[in-house]
């Protein structure tokens, strides 16, 4: 179903610009290469909106927060809404600081973002002001399931309308909605939360297809999201056959994304619409 | 030997706060999801206290040290010893430069550590305040052998007397040492010192093994050098026999780390108590 | 053709300072290591100039610049320049942003390098100010072919004489000149493109190999720059072989130059002099 947003990737070669964490950058940089795209990471306020200029969309990440590259965010982020380019944020540990927090709010107050992925305790947090987090993991009590999913979708569409962006919930099962739509995925494995990254990595591949299909970002959204967590599932196949663990796992991820095409993600998506 | 340390490692699934360099962070995190810990960094003053409270351990490492984060490392430490979590130390290239030295020395100054981890040449700089390194690598002319064992256990021992942490020694053979008890460790491989972050992945792990066993610090700290030793050792059969070199090693090395359980780790630990 | 060069790599262990990014360092630390040298990092004024006192070479790379380290770079360039170390400038991005060409005139005006090598985008940005980029990736429009190749030599050999350094410009096919000598190098694979820090990695492969290399830093460039090219060969075809993409197409990268030698090189250099 998402063969245009795919060909679009391609035929654009989306330039991303990160400002993100030194945790996971380095995989950013790959995945954004796997994925079709191209990046570039700018944290200096001396050139943060003047990178995204030339960038075809820009990705937050608040992993490795500091005073010294929030004004950044905020005047690529600005610079971006200015010239229409799609602006992801990836909320990382809000909740497990008041400066996390409040840095959040004061983000989501300057800048207009497309996109908010996070797990389901910073999103709770971006919606509440409130929401508990196990550091940049997700509280096990917050988890959405089969019986809860319901309420999930309610609060994220009403950020969503909040908001005015789309809203990604990613865990075991994923939720991905605009205000009046909204997708459930089942792709995934359980060993994609045993390697960092794996949220950071997943917001800059929704940059790539966003910044390469500004008139559908909820289906880009939706489109990454089961790329990812099919990587994730081929990804663990190969890594018992070759008998392997974690590191060999984050390897295989990357390189199946590398791989993705229309054909491969449609042999396996497990998408419903609500 | 270590079977309640690795229980409770699994049980306790501990958040360890890690205000560490960029140029191997992402390593540490993979490898303390890895070894059954999970991560958070946060280098900013604004926050690293903070983040301290949610989690089990702290582990302060200078790889790239900078003016900016040696306060967020003061102050998370400072909150760590009030909540008495347990605080480990990894003086990277200590010995090195005027400024790392002197910070080794206000750090250990100003907070109380449980652990400290690093190479001869490094320890040598924290007892002496002198020593020679070559760059972050431990001075050949330092190398603890079979015949100048004894006095490493010497000074490791009054170091550990001195500041109330178990000292780790790791290099060929590895010591580690309480101020009555020491063990002599002999796991590893040479290939572990061709490529990067061994030691600080090693310095996590310790701090995701005493965050887990609060009572039984030198224990867990040899825990965890075996455990990493035993990794390398399993790495290099597997690097051999597909033929790999240093960057496949260091997959398979977390790879190992990630399949480490008391079984595998009781099967293949070289340990003496002098 | 390179045994000598080789030889005093191995002999040496070069040590390896680099003011660098945080997106590919690293991989840069693990190739520095793979290619038998040795990586520090230190980025912060206090120690920069110092560490370089400890070192054979000095990497300079401005893929995340930002206004503290810029003063670090020039104080450890400057201290390089007094101790007649070789210093190497990775100008990633030159002509993406404002900040960053100013940046890279103001470096070439206060230190003196002994190679500067980019992409033909940064390499003409360095030379006439202008030129156009995308990104971090060279602008199509710009790629050296054989039609235009006398014409890059041309204008790599004025930049030689004007700056003293010896010029590598790489991509599909790679220029590395001096004012009076220049070698075309045909090694690589387009799949370099698809992963982050190939170009960053070479640089600190050159910044090793002049290391040892102080009295033929052409010919160290020259050997770096075909030994990198060949890995990316050799990597390509393990990918092929064992279905992967490009998260391992990395790993066999790095584990490639970790078993380079002069046998290796020699079965598989594409290099002429013009």
């Amino acid at each position: 179903m998402f063969e245009e947003i795919l060909k679009n990737v391609s035929a654009n070669l989306p330039l991303v610009h990160s400002i993100t964490n030194y945790v996971t950058v380095n995989d950013c940089a790959n995945i954004l290469l796997a994925c079709g795209g191209s990046p570039i990471m700018a944290d200096d306020l001396a050139e943060a909106a003047e990178i995204t200029t030339i960038c075809n969309s820009l990705v937050i990440n608040i992993g490795t927060l500091n005073e010294r590259t929030i004004e950044s965010m905020i005047a690529a982020g600005k610079k971006a809404n200015e010239l229409g380019h799609p602006v992801i944020l990836d909320p990382v540990g809000a909740g497990a600081s008041t400066f996390r927090t409040q840095t959040v709010f004061r983000l989501i107050k300057e800048v207009k973002f497309s996109v908010i992925r996070g797990n389901i305790s910073e999103i709770k947090t971006v919606y509440a002001g409130s929401g508990t987090t196990k550091g940049v993991d997700a509280d096990v009590n917050d988890a959405v399931t089969d019986s809860n999913i319901g309420e999930a979708i309610n609060f994220a569409q009403v950020l969503s309308e909040k908001t005015g962006a789309i809203i990604a919930i990613t865990g075991a099962i994923d939720i991905v909605c605009g205000a009046n739509k909204a997708y459930i995925i089942r792709n995934g494995h359980p060993l994609m939360s045993r390697i960092t990254g794996t949220g950071c990595m997943l917001t800059c591949v929704i940059g790539a297809y966003c910044g390469a299909n500004y008139d559908n970002m909820l289906d880009s959204t939706a489109a990454a999201v089961c790329a990812m967590g099919l990587c994730g599932e081929l990804a663990y196949a190969k890594t018992v056959k070759n008998d392997g663990g974690t590191s060999s796992f984050r390897t295989y991820l990357i390189d199946y994304m590398s791989k993705m095409d229309a054909q491969l993600l449609n042999g396996g998506i497990k998408i419903e619409t609500r």
